[in-house]
């Protein structure tokens, strides 16, 4: 096998967390080459290797796409690695996350110090409880900009991507207010990212588009498990592996929208990130975001193009 | 589990061909959801439902980048995809093809017509031997442009990616001329792109330059077969998955490289493909590869552009 070299080093090492909290069930392990895994419910929600993609994506696309962001709020994003990245911003003032579920935050304190450092900056005010109804509550024009880091539109999450949802979340926004939110795979999803795509061209009077990023642990994950004889021999194998029929697709995409008022081109960013901005506060230099690779999201294969630019 | 409602659609339905030939095993099934899949030695090769971006890709990134290319040479790539994607376009009026497995093409020829299309290109001139020792026999500057479409470099198909090689390419191509070779992922392979790149850097004299896209079964998985009592139970769920350790990345990268000559820009493409040259001689649209995708394959992320633009 032309990989054999290497035939150990994915297994999990060790389970480091088994937990239930009232929404979901909890875990981290360690992996050999992603590092260590958070996975809720069975799917994997980031890896230390590769989580700098998508939290580095979903948040400088929105806030380097308008000048000066000084209100923003994080929907989910629990682990805190949104609030990492917003935190390089330095025209941010208020930064509050509506995360549901509390054993998520403190778990991903626990095992992800580098990813729940977000939660060091004085500028976040942490709200445990449901999104929908926490924005349902929030004066309208509130806002500069909102993301939304939400598990899959299939299941629980599946308000968040609907149009009332959206609809709150225009109101929370100022005019020519921003949005970011995740939006499935282009090779998997086209149905769901067609009707998702409808929606934001109903609700937000601005802009609309799409980008897309590659992350290699998405799209999540989910674990399976087999029953005995083959539980123990296997589950080291396939805790790591998309079950059918999902292949690991690797990339994950974005809805970028904005409300009425001043236009927001979000292709060309004008607020883009300072250098010294990306290594202040003892955080890590920016991994994966920069502007030639936000530009770049916005450009889609052309089986993708065709069906997102047809909808009305 | 989520994704529960299609939980039948990856197994494996039917394997279509099994055979051995004098280098490799080859195999062919059908699978649900990304058509029939092509085997060797363990290792997938291609799907019929996302083989569009690699062989748009790896032939338009090169093809594009020169005015009026005529005469090109594809390494591999058996298959016949790149040879289709070769023939969209007109200024060329020779393409010659080495492959060294005549039972690649003939299974490709009776498996893939959709792909296998390439070969009734009257201009195309199939080779069954050895890359390395046809390049050698090639006269000083005989081509516009080379294809490497092979496997990677970690076994068999490794001096495909050495300075010899190179150096036999570099030679075989015009003043001016360009390569573009299959050139592994850059969340997985940093190591192994960082000694192509700089061997290319001094072999190359023209342009040297990295890019990626995303190909969902990249890289190319292999198959995992367990001794029984779960052998039966578990060949369907294991055979499209990715073993320990290779995670399915989604992402495969190209070196494009010059040689001495007139200098090639390859970020920006002067030999767009006409859309009335797209859909000829009844070959479907172009799926994937747009002038867009073409220059955003160029954008890296921070920490890719970081290795890639150190090498000497």
């Amino acid at each position: 096998m032309k990989y054999a070299g290497e035939a150990h080093s994915l297994k999990v090492e060790k389970v480091l967390f088994q937990g239930k909290s009232d929404y979901q069930n909890v875990m981290v392990f360690q992996s050999s080459t992603y590092g260590k895994v958070l996975v809720l419910d069975g799917v994997i929600q980031l890896t230390e290797r590769d989580e700098c993609a998508y939290q580095e994506m979903i948040t400088h696309l929105p806030l380097c796409s308008i000048p000066n962001p000084k209100k923003v709020l994080v929907i989910g994003g629990g682990d805190g690695g949104v609030l990492r990245e917003v935190s390089r911003h330095s025209s941010v003032e208020q930064i509050d996350i509506c995360e549901i579920d509390k054993m998520v935050v403190d778990v991903s304190k626990q095992y992800f110090p580098d990813v729940a450092v977000g939660y060091d900056d004085p500028r976040v005010k942490l709200h445990i409880g449901d999104g929908v109804a926490f924005l349902k509550a929030v004066p309208e024009g509130t806002y500069d900009a909102i993301i939304v880091d939400s598990s899959d539109p299939i299941g629980p999450a599946q308000e968040l991507f609907e149009k009332p949802f959206f609809e709150s979340v225009a109101k929370a926004l100022r005019q020519g207010g921003v949005v970011c939110t995740q939006a499935e795979s282009i090779w998997l999803h086209m149905h769901i990212i067609e009707d998702i795509v409808a929606n934001c061209r109903q609700i937000f009077k601005g802009s609309v588009n799409y980008a897309w990023t590659t992350v290699p642990t998405y799209p999540r994950h989910i674990l399976i498990t087999f029953p005995s004889p083959c539980d123990k021999l296997l589950l080291s194998y396939l805790i790591v592996s998309p079950p059918p029929p999902i292949f690991s697709l690797g990339v994950i995409g974005f809805m970028l929208c904005s409300t009425e008022g001043p236009l927001v081109d979000f292709k060309h960013p004008v607020n883009p990130i300072d250098k010294d901005e990306c290594c202040c506060k003892s955080k890590r230099p920016l991994k994966f975001y920069n502007s030639e690779i936000h530009s770049a999201a916005f450009c889609l294969p052309s089986f993708a193009k065709k069906v997102i630019e047809s909808k009305p």
